[in-house]
């Protein structure tokens, strides 16, 4: 019997997760794994916010995926994906390679989703990846140095575009950051602006009122400026355009930051798939329709809860349950098993607002201050330790254990 | 007897000490001092390179004027000085303030002299405060933050303008900094350049020919690239046109540091004070001429060694010999005894190339390697101790005491 081909495309949450379980499940005569992925290291997307925002490094963040895979199992290509060709179950590598598959996981992430807003795009930055995060932290950096020279104050405010989870996280993180930048670069705190603008009436939608309350309440006592119901309209080289209503601002601002929309990673239209916003509505088993070899999960994809008949939010929670699922089910299209339906249980859902505010659910139960903040670590913890043990926990968890 | 007003311009070597000296040797009753200066700091002008590299953070190389001085025994204003009124004895600050004064001590420090060259303003950066620094640094980083996005080569490529003291320490230090940037930003260090255009024959000029192999090998074996007899003809917004003979050859760069030239605060010749290149021509007693009751020192001065005829470089060293003289004579002044003549005396001269390098000459002594590293850090150390006593020197000395 030939040796089925297994090949995972992403090394972020879904794609390292399925590797790993498929690691542990199959021998090494069953199949061989292959992972492709851009960068030698795998981040966590949903901590990107902290090291966009300066209040941790990246190097907290992220870890070589050769420190968490089994090299002896895994063959790990670092390269970019530029095509899928699912009627040749191939895949061509920027670097001129061409990968066979009996199976393919497309596990590649998302991108920002601009709406066609005018100069979005060109003018605003993007909390997408390790490389893109620190770009935000220097170019905040940079402008708050120049400040000095060209005394424009528009340099020293941020528009934070979007209030959904990246957008609000990310504004509690510069809440803490901006007096340490203040004392590093001799500027005075009061004339810093940290703006949010969101087309929607509350920010964080989905969370209950009294949560949102909270949220809200507590950064705009730390001087956040929201505009809430409030489309950005343009983005130019010196700020944005606003409307609330009829009723048109410019806001000039040095640094934009878009966390307002994500759609799957534009690859997977374009090697033909069928997407909505650049995801595939996958069948109950994870693959994609018709195509009974590919499998499609986390954010290039889009499932449906069937009880609300609305789709599951892109969260990493999920696309770590889809992973799991996933690897269940190669392994069972190996062994000619049937294939198991896809079962998301959401245990809970926590926003940090800052190192030391949070709110959320867990397990139904409503969480603020303190108790969500401890929740948030235990997340983020445990998220480590299944993907690297006890060992990486040690090293990149959060923790205190003076 | 009216008590006498000293108005001492500037925080730099030559101002703060000028004015340490005066608040020990004068009585309250005798006279009042009051020190203007733009920051509320006083900083090491021969260390900015480091700040600027980013191998030393800014707050090792300033110190709060106020930490220093004996706040009850000197005024100390932080404010721009804007026009020097010699006739009235008057000085006008930005703020909008007029100090009388019945003596008076320029000592505004220097500013970067261009010499004509297009584009070198717009687009360059000079050593020159801890502003200045502090933006280089944050530059560089910026630049190679965005270089994953934009990959254009010259975003890693350094020309630094001028072979002198400040260019090759700031080269020094550029070496060692690299790797670590390359670290943080994900860079292959092979990608980076750092370049030094000089228009003289040699490095380093007024240093012995074998101090000056030593440091150039020293700097070619990191990686250092030389460009002597090489003029620096043009700064563009991409990088700069120099010139061997009749040769042209453009090098693109995102950053362009130029150290090729000073000149004194043209804010002295503005005020009417005779100046060639900035530089007032003080007599042996350091007064202006035609002026008895001003003083001037450091940068904006310029003073002939006797003995050689040529002008005494315009260094901290120097500087800090002429605050005391200049100390002293404004006590006679006021006691109506004899004005001294300035006597310099030239201890030594050490120039880094990064924190594991040096060379120099101390007491006509060549010293490299260990030797000069540790002379340059007893220089340092020994002008804290001037400045601020053991106290100071303990928190911002560079010591190893463990």
């Amino acid at each position: 019997m030939k040796k089925a081909e297994i090949l995972v495309l992403g090394a972020g949450y879904g794609g390292i997760m399925t590797t790993l379980h498929l690691q542990k499940m199959l021998a090494s005569e069953e199949a061989s794994i292959t992972l492709v992925n851009k960068h030698p290291y795998h981040y966590q997307t949903t901590l990107l916010h902290e090291n966009a925002a300066g209040t941790a490094h990246q190097d907290q963040n992220r870890v070589n995926i050769e420190e968490v895979i089994d090299t002896k199992r895994v063959t790990f290509i670092q390269d970019e994906v530029t095509t899928i060709l699912t009627e040749k179950k191939q895949v061509l590598l920027k670097n001129g390679r061409t990968l066979s598959y009996d199976y393919l996981v497309v596990a590649l992430g998302f991108e920002p989703a601009t709406f066609g807003i005018p100069g979005l795009k060109e003018h605003s930055f993007c909390i997408r990846s390790i490389n893109e995060a620190r770009k935000i932290r220097e170019h905040i950096q940079c402008t708050f140095a120049r400040y000095h020279h060209e005394k424009r104050d528009e340099m020293l405010t941020i528009v934070v575009g979007g209030a959904g989870f990246t957008g609000i996280e990310f504004v509690g993180e510069l809440v803490e950051r901006v007096p340490v930048l203040c004392k590093e670069f001799d500027i005075d705190p009061q004339k810093v602006r940290i703006i949010n603008v969101e087309a929607g009436p509350t920010i964080l939608p989905g969370f209950a009122p009294e949560l949102v309350e909270y949220a809200y309440n507590y950064l705009k006592s730390r001087g956040v400026e929201f505009y809430l119901k409030s489309m950005l309209k343009a983005c130019h080289s010196d700020g944005v355009t606003i409307a609330q209503g009829e009723q048109e601002e410019i806001i000039k601002a040095d640094t934009v930051v878009w966390t307002g929309g994500v759609q799957g990673n534009s690859l997977v239209s374009q090697s033909g798939f069928p997407t909505q916003r650049g995801r595939v509505e996958v069948r109950k088993d994870l693959r994609a329709p018709h195509d009974d070899h590919t499998f499609v999960i986390g954010d290039c994809s889009v499932l449906y809860d069937q009880e609300s008949g609305r789709p599951y939010p892109p969260s990493a929670q999920v696309t770590i349950q889809q992973a799991e699922t996933c690897a269940n089910n190669i392994k069972a299209l190996l062994k000619g098993e049937a294939l198991q339906d896809i079962k998301i249980e959401i245990k809970g859902t926590v926003a940090s607002l800052g190192s030391e505010e949070a709110i959320g659910v867990v397990f139904g139960k409503m969480l603020v201050g303190k108790k969500a903040v401890l929740m948030k670590k235990i997340i983020d913890n445990r998220y480590l330790f299944m993907l690297g043990g006890l060992g990486l926990l040690l090293k990149k968890g959060k923790l205190k254990l003076f």
